[in-house]
């Protein structure tokens, strides 16, 4: 049970409660065993996390109370079909991404790529509505979600596997089980559009030397590469030097070399003709004083090896890492970052990094510490929170609410919006019994 | 009245009962006066027609009882923000989809475009998840959607009006609005992230001997053309002569010659370089021994009229005409047709009609007979919606229920599915109040 108890950022695991049985894990076979355990924890009023890959970051994957039913779906593995001509692939949900990405090679490519993707399972993916590098080329994955099984609460079967790109009869029942976290059904199984897969891929970085240019050099690149350009990331100066100090076996040295950038975008493509796409990168990237162009599939992945390791650079850095996932206005991330640092300018010993997908808004915030310290939080949130509700950002960009943010969710959304997510929590799940206390905070949890 | 309250097919009217009001019109200028509107039908139990553009094909924007108000959306057309870097335009519901269009344009484009944009507005395309020709490209108009605001029924109104592309806090309601023709909730504002505008579009027409050689085609137009690929679009011979006999005025003579081909398939590429794509489009043509190039827009609007005059021919062809939009698996839309002509085989003038979005496998089956015939209807229904169940596809690919389709649902759906669709109503719209039998079929209509 130790495993499915505590998820793998550490802050979150589950109580063993006196008195009560320490819990077990549940792993069925085939959705007929899943209607099997969800109608016996029914009867019994026990209480069931539905489990993926438990690579989540909000909590949504663990047990929080001491009296909950582990529900893991990893047995449920398959790949149903796959049709190659619509490209369109029907799955359990325990199904790991990497694995979906090799079955559906080498004619398509998955919808979404994230650094989890050797472990997390697309079932908790669809669960999180899960983002990712793809966002900005391929859409959220909610849209390439063709068809769904889910298993309700009272443990009947849902069928709402269709397999077909256009399907307007009646109401769009699948999309209230993505980006639900479990709470409002189980996802079994699923059916994916996935796009064609593109033969050249090629990459850029860019050194810039302000957030402005970022911003103008995000928009060039949307002008210059249009339907090309599939993924947009950046990183400021202290990420960079985070990377070089705790993963120097990773990225050795700053490949724009000796000179310090204030800020870095990474730019790629990906489109079925190398020579074409080649062509326009180039060109986008001669308006710029600084940049490198990889020159082959080493070169890209050394590139992508610096974004990709700010998340791992952070979890070796000693003291205590506060994480953020959040929208706002593209043309006001740096300044979310600042309104935070400001904040933040009479502590001592404290470090903020931001990286993320600024082609879709999305920053991903890190303030680091000696150690945890609930003032800095405070501080933190106050001035972030303040600044993404006057802006109308969001809470949570791509990682979802879980146990971590469900206590913040009535100040954010409102009260007509919360009583119809409450409305519809008690229509699908009357006695709560589905990941209870995720997403939306209760008074028994 | 009389506009409001039939349909523009012409098959569908309210009727005007005696002892009833003959029904009346509201026409709200603000969300304001949308909130007082429903307070006053939901206090007096008087039921509500949203109406947008009235260019639905279903039946599901106009009254049908005789005790409905109609409340048509068409004053509150303002356009309140567009974000240019983003591409984010925020719109009243009664925004005409051509006007949208301009606002957004040189940089940006519309996610979809209907044959009515001229006509039709947002918040109906909304309502009914409009489809139309840009779906390969730019996916479902859902998948486009950042954020609503809807009136309830109870008068509540409801803020989801986000404009963030990435914003996972808590269930995604908005879903639930997008395609249920407002039955759940009235929209009155949206949010759409809109592409950016290609700066070269080219178009292609191929004459093609079989439907295996439609389906080749297509699959060597994804793999040739891939991220340029804009739409695909194919019609059948009998399609070709319709308009050639009944608009000679848009189409004079075929694009293809004197040959007469079994198929058609239109092929557009939307880029961002010019020479890239049309030595990408005529490498592809290369593999076909009829085709033709569109050397100018003169050209490539005279290769699209015989695509969008196959509606304008059905209309003005003498008879009546049975039409159905229906998703089927690529593979398998002729052999949806020809099952039907089969069945048909006895009927002496009758014809069949095939043509639609091959790419997304959406068929546009139409039928024309002398006058209405309720046995012709049920010979084309009973085996065209039985080839449908064997294949998992779907009755209505992109023109929604309305009461033209509220029958089917129990039969198309089954009893789970149809249980959670009849709870959600519940929930949203306890007293059945909004657009009232239409999407599910109540005893009280």
């Amino acid at each position: 049970m130790a495993s499915h108890r505590e998820d793998w950022t550490g802050h979150f695991r589950g109580p063993v409660l006196p008195g009560r049985t320490p819990g077990f894990v549940l792993r069925p076979g085939s959705v007929e065993e899943v209607v099997e355990a969800v109608k016996l924890c029914a009867a019994a009023n026990v209480p069931i996390v539905p489990q993926g890959g438990n690579t989540g970051l909000v909590g949504g994957g663990v047990p929080t109370r001491g009296d909950e039913v582990v529900l893991s779906l990893g047995r449920m593995d398959a790949i149903l079909d796959f049709d190659d001509v619509a490209g369109i692939v029907s799955c359990e949900a325990g199904c790991v991404l990497d694995a979906l990405s090799a079955r559906v090679a080498p004619g398509h490519v998955m919808p979404l790529d994230l650094g989890s993707s050797g472990t997390c399972q697309i079932g908790g993916n669809l669960s999180t509505n899960a983002g990712g590098l793809r966002v900005v080329r391929y859409g959220s994955l909610r849209a390439s979600v063709l068809g769904l099984e889910v298993v309700q609460a009272n443990g009947e079967r849902l069928d709402l596997m269709n397999t077909m790109r256009k399907d307007n009869v009646g109401y769009d029942l699948k999309q209230l089980f993505i980006g639900s976290e479990g709470t409002l059904g189980i996802i079994t199984k699923a059916a994916i559009l996935t796009p064609s897969a593109p033969s050249a891929v090629n990459v850029a970085l860019l050194g810039l030397s302000s957030y402005a240019d970022v911003v103008s050099a995000l928009a060039e690149a949307k002008r210059a590469l249009g339907e090309v350009l599939s993924a947009v990331e950046y990183w400021d100066a202290a990420s960079m030097r985070l990377v070089l100090e705790h993963c120097p076996e990773a990225v050795p040295a700053s490949p724009l070399g000796a000179s310090e950038f204030p800020f870095h975008l990474l730019v790629e493509t990906s489109g079925s003709n190398n020579e074409h796409d080649m062509e326009k990168l180039s060109g986008f990237l001669e308006g710029f004083p600084a940049g490198v162009l990889a020159a082959s599939a080493t070169q890209a992945a050394a590139l992508w090896a610096v974004r990709e390791n700010i998340p791992v650079a952070l979890k070796r850095k000693p003291g205590h890492t506060y994480k953020y996932d959040v929208s706002v206005p593209t043309l006001r991330i740096d300044e979310a970052t600042e309104t935070v640092r400001r904040r933040l300018r009479d502590e001592t010993a404290v470090e903020v990094f931001q990286y993320g997908h600024v082609g879709d808004g999305n920053l991903h915030l890190n303030v680091c510490s000696e150690q945890h310290d609930a003032g800095i939080k405070d501080a933190i949130e106050s001035s972030l929170y303040d600044f993404i509700r006057d802006c109308r950002g969001s809470i949570s960009a791509e990682h979802g609410i879980g146990v971590l943010k469900a206590h913040k969710m009535d100040s954010v959304k409102g009260a007509a919006t919360m009583g119809v997510m409450r409305g519809v929590k008690a229509l699908m799940d009357p006695h709560n019994l589905l990941n209870p206390g995720k997403v939306l905070h209760t008074h028994n949890n």
